[in-house]
């Protein structure tokens, strides 16, 4: 059962120019239950061979399976294309999916236990202790030689926003963008959860074997939560752009991550936090 | 050990005037650790005396008492004032807060086991089934006979905006405000989670003793997603209005739970999707 990523109702449209009652689209959210199983192996399942359930998300149906896989990734869970066995729905609705992996996988599967309700938002939610935001983010550095110009970041605001057929129509999802060196768009997700939009772009880069993405830039369409660094991260990315503002934890993360942090792109500049080496602006530029 | 909502860092701004080193206030982001635990009953509890581990959020420091009391709150374990015996932090970091409720408040402790695992931001994370998001939003509805002029919702935005002084600072946070039917400002919220911010606003109206909000207007800066109406609504608010927005899910909880839903709110008009008739349009305002 697929769901489109919008739908539309009809709304009460009050307006000076006189208030009309029409059809008007908006974004879905669905709630999608994650579970995972190693192949053969009942021993991490909680519920009659449909896997044990790691997270829930509120998410835009579609590249669920990329969203799933991307999720796990982030947790440090599964690693290359390879963990990968198999990925797909279970159970009647669409919103539970199962993501099989390789029987010799190392999992820390006390890791899966109680304290591990991950989610959604935040990146350390289920981790249960703060310590581990610190200890979490510390296991990894992105070291890339990569240069971009300023001149390219300036225009991958319009070529995203291009892409952007779900908040064209519906004004209420957020997107990100993986960008070659020379701002190429090269992939693109939205969805209502900004970090659901960064999982479905790291899951599909994973199955790909195309991680860690040494040479790529991504774009967030909004802000740049400590989340959405911690993903960029695991994935390897050097470069993090935001159209919106970064927070105190996303510009420490990347600092000490060696991830180059900029914000408030804009087509007339942008704010770079850290590890700035990476922009060359474009007063250098000949 | 308190903390600001906003931090200075050094930036390189790099602009078509000419690129520049210099201070930018940022918003900050932090861990909060919420811990529960029951007045003189140490069986809820799991780490020697400091409460039961219930959520991890990632929010900016500050009103983090009401926080914890209004996210409990929107979880249905905290229901009134005098559900609360105490409320503080616990540990050097300032960055674990407890609640310690009365010892005769009747909690399903099974509640606290490993399914419960919530967060920060999706208000069913947690619940481990998708089956509860369903159970859980049906459980309550909102009474009341407010109505409201779309004249005054349509100034609500710039009087929230006002309010908002960590937005304007940083750019990065967003706020919740609590208005009368007359479209006095109340109250406001800012958090780098617009969740956060909800949780803030019902924890202090909880605590002094002003819930539900039977005859009160809640107007969020943002998108207006399932999680925020599930609070909106355990917090009895018969009218919700977002300056983003909407997706499919809050407007079915909205419809469901009896509560209006206005999105899109701006000074030439806004869309409403369900009970409008707490919204009388300006046209037939005398």
């Amino acid at each position: 059962m697929k769901s489109p990523a919008h739908r539309d109702v009809h709304i009460d449209a009050l307006r000076d120019a006189g208030n009309t009652r029409r059809s008007d689209a908006i974004a879905v959210e669905e709630p999608l239950e994650i579970r995972l199983m190693r192949d053969g192996l009942p021993e991490a399942d909680d519920n009659g061979g449909t896997g044990r359930s790691i997270s829930i998300t509120m998410r835009t149906p579609g590249h669920d399976a990329e969203l799933a896989v991307g999720f796990l990734h982030g947790e440090g869970l599964l690693r290359e294309a390879r963990d990968v066995v198999d990925v797909g729905p279970c159970g009647p609705t669409g919103n539970v999916i199962r993501v099989t992996a390789r029987a010799d996988l190392p999992l820390d599967l006390q890791k899966l236990g109680r304290n591990f309700y991950t989610t959604s938002s935040c990146g350390v939610c289920g981790k249960a202790s703060i310590e581990a935001v610190n200890a979490s983010a510390g296991t990894q550095r992105v070291e890339s030689d990569l240069v971009v110009r300023e001149s390219v970041l300036r225009l991958l605001p319009e070529t995203l926003k291009a892409s952007q057929a779900g908040f064209a129509e519906t004004g209420g999802m957020h997107a990100v963008g993986l960008f070659s060196a020379a701002g190429e768009l090269l992939a693109s997700r939205e969805d209502v959860g900004r970090h659901n939009a960064m999982d479905k772009l790291v899951g599909a880069a994973l199955r790909a074997g195309e991680l860690p993405w040494r040479d790529r830039v991504l774009l967030l369409s909004g802000r740049a939560s400590f989340e959405l660094l911690q993903k960029a991260m695991m994935a390897g990315c050097p470069l993090v752009a935001a159209i919106g503002a970064p927070s105190t934890l996303a510009v420490e993360l990347a600092e000490s991550a060696g991830v180059t942090l900029v914000a408030f792109l804009r087509p007339g500049g942008c704010n770079v936090y850290c590890h700035g080496w990476r922009v060359r602006p474009m007063r250098n530029e000949s």
